[in-house]
């Protein structure tokens, strides 16, 4: 998606050689316009998929999420971060590994949202090793549910949670994908070796 | 805000007198359609007033507050809970009470996206007894920035936030005014009283 790159190389601070920060427009700011595109881009690119239910992570997740829900014309899902809320007992829960932070959260969805026959999409902004969206598979999957597929508005390629889950048969668009980011500089993986 | 209401008669769970329950479509479970209506309904209702931002609060905020950054034209912030994330030192902070879980905990922002000249538009989806309105607010008075108004999707009028907020010479929409949640029943504030 170019505007998005643009976006990127014009705001994204690179920190090391692998975090990225987007937060003038993705994640602490958010742009309201990029969001309606990014959800216009994802109805796009899962045009003729069956998709009844969108879910994402909270919190950085719902932005983009929710313009997707929009344009697909379903409801939007956040699962939650256990601890900080009361959504009572009757949860599927996951537990989600976090590399930035090293330790383990639970995340979790009621039960009431999730049938058997949802067919549901997962959105988030960054894909990297791919913790948070196993953990939201694993919801889906207690749910009876099935994963129509996985979009992200960031994939880090230079991680291979992306790999990892196309090896095992997921659908995974990826509206920028980053090959590098060595020495501050963001390459991007041109879009038709995407794998998309 | 008449199809507000109705889906908080349809759908809202009463817990005890005071809790009430709205995740089938506003903070679990999001009707991204309901969202835009809201998110129009409060441009329409702070129309005339200069606003250069939106600023909500991690995480159920988030939806309704995208919506009407979007409608408004301008960029959304929201302001993170510290512990959870790490958006760098230089943040302007404050500490606000919950009542729900007894506790204290701190909610920032990046200095970098607030700024002096900005008229600031509060949204969340939620008042009750107004801790997190002013937290924000103190977000926005550190930053040397004025608040524009605050719009919230459900107020529960029995509880004194609004009231506080309204007499220190705050502007405060909310799309829908709960009078009182008795015996599980819902009563609300009969539009012309809410004082908006």
């Amino acid at each position: 998606m170019k505007g998005l790159e643009d976006r990127i190389r014009k705001e994204g601070r690179v920190i090391g050689d692998s975090i990225l920060k987007v937060d003038s427009f993705l994640n602490h700011q958010v742009d309201p316009v990029l969001m309606d595109h990014i959800g216009a881009e994802f109805a796009d690119l899962f045009h003729g998929v069956t998709i009844t239910k969108v879910l994402t992570l909270e919190a950085s997740g719902i932005a983009p999420a929710l313009a997707a829900a929009y344009h697909l014309g379903v409801p939007l899902i956040f699962a939650k971060k256990s601890g900080s809320h009361n959504i009572g007992s009757d949860v599927y829960t996951s537990v989600v590994h976090s590399f930035t932070y090293n330790r383990d959260y639970t995340v979790q969805v009621s039960r009431a949202y999730l049938a058997s026959d949802d067919r549901v999409l997962i959105v988030d902004d960054f894909l990297a090793n791919g913790a948070a969206i196993r953990g939201m598979m694993e919801l889906i999957a207690k749910a009876g549910a099935s994963c129509a597929g996985v979009g992200v508005v960031v994939e880090k390629a230079f991680q291979d949670g992306g790999q990892q889950l196309r090896s095992s048969g997921v659908r995974v668009e990826s509206l920028a994908s980053i090959a590098s980011m060595k020495d501050g500089e963001i390459q991007f993986v041109p879009e038709e070796n995407t794998g998309n």
